[in-house]
């Protein structure tokens, strides 16, 4: 259970020139839809929002994020990878904004599907990652991540708090009002992640990859879009877990059929 | 290059019951933006639309299917997967027509990020696929293609026409103005599609397994989503150099970069 208190947002790291900012949940459960979460990185008055989602959660984001930052301080977006519950708001968030928007080189010929989308404003993050350097010297990472699950696929480790922003993968499907803001008892959290991952990431080869990647970065936090922030001995415990899966092809003649 | 007559559209396949359509192409080539083809099946008065696009689209899809049939006659709409290219236009189609939605079970809760959509109207497909009869008898068979590149991903075979509906598998990128509607040389057609299998589909096993099944099914035709619509000696050819193909995860070193 999230408390009250929470729900509209969270502070997850602070010093005097940045912050990590989780941005809170919907109050109200809707069935049949799937929850995310969105993030903001605010570095010296200037905000990186990190997924910030679809079309009908546009109005609940744009009023959370302005609690912590004027909206037309945010001047970087990020899109973990191309599903609508990540980026369809794109046409929405330009507008308000005169952010660009960072996603895999693979997606940017795909993102005007959404609507009126200024291609000049959408800058490619090539294959192998690379960084952006924010106003007080820290940097963001791009972390590649790709088939887990989008061909494309980064994370965003923010070298300053340690967080590491991982788009779906450490995603949870809580039941409804189960929710909780962190993961401290990875065991007890593992029913709520096996499904997703065993069915979404492509196979265990490259889960492992990216599970020697990450571990060389040593989070302190692993931050997804769906379900909880893992912390502490969750953190280990979750990419231990994650390196020896079975998933995707692996598994292909149970999902194949034939 | 398209000839001006064909370029609003083209029937693939007819009877006295049954029709497969092209929905034409766009006029103007856009620069930046990908591609996209539609497919209109009709049967005993009745339409099914194949990935019928995103929000861009809708005017110019929705104009092209109206010379064929009465909108509020189609009440199918088939996605094969998730991206922004292929379902970002649900709500505007749920919109003008009764139409139900099938998609993979694995995007159910994703789609709704789109925008306002009735979910009552929204049905998965089991991973194993599955078979829908049509007015005339014919049946649309459900053909698992996971991985290819989404983790939940279907083809669609037209049993009467023995047209197999792609998705993104077979997509090729032309240059401005190059478009043909058919591929008949697949030698030639080769360098427009290697690139994108090769970084897009997730691994040779998942490939081969795929390339199995259809070889099956015998299509006359293979019609994707981008590109161009295989047909004759080119649809055993394109699944041999498919099934051969290393691609993915298997040269996951290539594109980590570590």
């Amino acid at each position: 259970m999230i408390e009250q208190e929470e729900a509209g947002g969270k502070v997850l790291y602070e010093d005097a020139d940045h912050k990590f900012i989780w941005l809170g949940t919907e109050s109200r459960y809707r069935k049949g839809v799937i929850q995310t979460m969105q993030y903001l990185i605010i570095d010296h008055g200037r905000g990186t929002l990190l997924d910030p989602g679809g079309v009908h959660l546009f109005s609940r984001v744009v009023a959370s994020a302005s609690r912590y930052i004027s909206v037309d301080k945010i001047d970087t977006i990020f899109f973990s990878h191309q599903d609508p519950d990540v980026s369809s708001g794109i046409a929405l968030w330009l507008g308000v904004t005169n952010a660009r928007v960072y996603v895999s080189a693979l997606w940017t010929r795909f993102l005007p599907h959404f609507g009126v989308v200024d291609t000049a404003r959408v800058i490619p993050i090539e294959d192998r990652g690379g960084s952006l350097s924010l106003p007080s010297g820290a940097a963001l990472k791009f972390v590649p991540a790709h088939f887990m699950h989008s061909p494309g696929n980064f994370c965003l480790f923010d070298e300053r708090s340690r967080i590491l922003f991982t788009g779906d993968i450490g995603a949870a499907v809580f039941g409804e009002g189960d929710e909780t803001l962190f993961v401290d008892d990875f065991e007890r959290h593992l029913p709520l992640i096996e499904g997703f991952h065993t069915r979404y990431i492509a196979s265990n080869a490259v889960a492992r990859k990216w599970c020697s990647i990450v571990s060389r970065l040593s989070p302190e936090m692993i931050a997804p879009q769906h379900g909880a922030v893992y912390r502490g001995e969750a953190v280990g415990k979750f990419l231990s877990w994650l390196s020896a899966l079975r998933c995707g092809v692996d598994l292909a003649d149970q999902f194949f059929g034939q």
